[in-house]
C-alpha cells in the first residue's frame, strides 16, 4: 500500500458542514491544499501540536487513544481560545504501514472529530518515528478570542473539571508511583485515571459558556503552576491559590495527601481550562454556568505582585510543570 | 534553554502585515492559538507537509536550506492552488538543543517567508528525531482556486522552470550517479543542481500570472510523470508529452541524455508547476506572460484515454515517482 491509497482508505472522512455553522469546506483531502469558505465577521483561530511516541504517550498506548489525543489536545487550545472548532490538517510519520494500527487511530481520531463537527480537510503521510501533527482551525466571532493576557488584579481564578488525574495515570501505567501511596485506590478509579490521560475531554462546550465571562483562559496543559504562571506573566500579575480548593476526583482523593496534591499541582495533561472572571462579573457568570456547576470551581485570586504564585499561607509556589527541553 | 524560551528567541519574529493586502494577524505566537483576520470574498485555502531528516532530504543538509525547503514545499502547494501567501504554523521536532542549527535554520526559513510577505503565527516545538512539519495558509478569491480535476481533453499541458535538476543535485550528493554518465558536468552545473535540491523557489509569482487561465494545476514534488498522473486521475483524461519539449537546465543538457531523461521525467523535488490552459485560451495566455515566456513550456496535450500517459510515439510512460511507502 503506498502513501496515496493509504490517504484514501483511512482518511478520506465525508464532509458533513452543518447548516447552522458560517463556515464550510470548498474541495478537502485530494488536491495540492484544501480551500475552505471562512465566515463573515468571525475571526480565524489556529493552533497547532505535536505528538511524538514515548514522550508525549508512553510507546504502548493504544492506536485509538493516540487518534483521540493528538486531535484533543488541539481541541483543547481553540477552547482555551472561546473558538468554535471547524477544521484540522493532519501530518502522520509512521514507521510502517500497520493496518490493525491505522484502523484504530483513525476510529480514535475520527470519534472525536465527529463529537465536535470537525472535519478533516488536509494531511501528509510519511516514513518516521511516530509523530502526530494536528493543525487545528476554528473561529470565534471578531474581537471576542480569550487571550492569556486579559487578566487584571482582583479577578476570580477559576478551573474546570478536575486536576491531576492524568498524572496519577501516567505514574500508573508506567509504575513510577510509591505502592505504599495509593494502597486503597481500586481498579475502577484507576481504570479512571487512566482514562482521563488517554481520553482528554476538550472543554469545548464549558469554553461556550464562560467565553462571554472569561477576562483570561489558558488550558491546562503542562500543569496547573505552570500554565497559571504563563496567565500571570501575560496578563502582568501574580495569583493566590487556595490548595484545598482546587478540584480533585475520587481517585485524588484515596491516595496519600502529598502526592495528591503534587500531581494537583503539577501534574500535566488534563487539558482541563484554567481562567479568570472579573470580580463584578462573578455573580452573573455562576447563574450562567449553574448546569455546570459541579465542574467549575473558584481556586483563587489575581494578584498585583507580578509573576508571583502563592498560596494562601503566602507560601510562594514554583511552577515546575513539563518542559521538553528542561534538562538542558 | 527550555521549550518556551527558544520560541520566544528564534521564531518571534516581528508582524509586518502589508497595508494592500485584505487579510491580518491579530494575535501572533504567544498564546494558545493565533487568531486571523481572513480576507472578505477570499477562500482560505491551507496545506501541510512534513520533512523527514534523512527521508526528505539528506542527513547533512545545512540548517538553513532544511528551513528554507521545509516553508517552500508548503507554498508550492499554495502556489499550485492559484492563491497568494498569508500565514504559517511550525512544527519543530529536535533531537536537542543547538543554538548554531537553530539560528541557521531560522535564517533560512524567515528569508523566504519574507521575500513572500509570509507570518509565522503559531508553533509547538518537541524534543524527537529531527522532523519540520509546516502548515501554510494563503488566500484565492472565492471559486478562484486552480483544482486539479479542472482539464479536458485538447488542454495544453505547460511547466515552469526546468525539470530534474534537483534530482541530479541529490545524486552529486550522494554519489549515486555513475561518474562516466556526468564527466563533462562542470563544478558551477553541479552546484547549481544541489542549490536546485537545497533552495528550491516556489512559483507563486508565477502562478498569479498564470491563474486566470490554467483550468488545472499541481506542483512537480514526485517527478513530472508521478504528479502529471495525479491531474489526469483527478480530470478523468490522458495525457500526450513530447520528451524533447521538455524543459531542462544547462546542467541536465550536459550528462548522459538517457540519464537526462530520466531525471527530467521522474526526478522529484523540483517544485515546478504542472498546469494545463484551454486551447482556445492559449494565445491570450501567451501574450500575458511574455515576460515569462524563457521560464514556461509547453510539453503535451491532455487526450481522451483515461489515466494513461503516452510520448508522440503513442509509447505508454509508467510514472515512478517517489512514494514513501512503495517499498511495502
Amino acid at each position: 500500500m503506498g502513501e496515496f491509497d493509504l490517504i484514501e482508505k483511512y482518511f478520506s472522512w465525508d464532509i458533513t458542514d452543518s447548516p447552522t455553522q458560517s463556515f464550510s469546506v470548498s474541495k478537502s483531502v485530494g488536491d495540492d491544499a484544501a480551500v475552505l469558505n471562512t465566515a463573515l465577521n468571525q475571526q480565524l483561530v489556529t493552533s497547532v501540536d505535536t505528538l511524538i511516541s514515548g514522550v508525549h504517550f508512553p510507546e504502548d498506548t493504544p492506536a485509538e487513544a493516540i487518534g483521540h489525543k493528538a486531535l484533543a489536545v488541539n481541541l483543547s487550545d481553540l477552547a482555551a481560545m472561546g473558538a468554535q472548532a471547524a477544521w484540522f490538517t493532519l501530518a502522520l510519520t509512521l514507521p510502517e504501514i500497520d493496518e490493525t494500527w491505522l484502523k484504530d487511530f483513525s476510529r480514535g481520531l475520527k470519534a472525536l472529530a465527529d463529537k465536535f463537527n470537525m472535519q478533516l480537510v488536509g494531511g501528509d503521510t510519511t516514513r518516521g518515528p511516530l509523530s502526530i501533527t494536528i493543525n487545528a482551525m476554528g473561529f470565534v466571532d471578531n474581537g471576542k478570542a480569550i487571550l492569556r493576557s486579559g487578566a487584571s488584579e482582583g479577578d476570580k481564578i477559576y478551573v474546570t473539571g478536575t486536576l491531576g488525574d492524568a498524572a496519577l495515570g501516567l505514574g500508573l501505567i508506567q509504575d513510577t508511583i510509591d505502592h505504599k501511596k495509593i494502597l486503597i485506590l481500586d481498579e475502577a478509579l484507576k481504570s479512571f485515571c487512566k482514562k482521563r490521560l488517554n481520553f482528554p475531554t476538550p472543554r469545548l462546550i464549558e469554553s461556550n459558556h464562560i467565553a462571554s465571562y472569561a477576562s483570561s483562559c489558558i488550558d491546562i496543559s503542562d500543569g496547573l503552576l505552570q500554565d497559571l504562571s504563563h496567565l500571570t506573566k501575560a496578563s502582568q500579575t501574580g495569583a493566590s491559590i487556595d490548595i484545598s480548593a482546587i478540584p480533585k476526583s475520587q481517585a485524588l482523593e484515596k491516595i496519600d495527601p502529598a502526592l495528591s496534591t503534587s500531581l494537583a499541582l503539577s501534574g500535566g495533561d488534563d487539558y482541563e481550562l484554567l481562567f479568570t472572571v472579573v470580580e463584578h462579573h462573578e455573580t452573573e457568570f455562576l447563574q450562567s454556568i449553574e448546569d455546570f456547576s459541579d465542574s467549575i470551581h473558584c481556586i483563587g485570586v489575581m494578584t498585583e505582585e507580578k509573576h508571583i504564585i502563592r498560596d494562601t499561607q503566602m507560601k510562594s509556589l514554583t511552577p515546575s510543570g513539563y518542559d521538553h527541553f528542561n534538562d538542558e
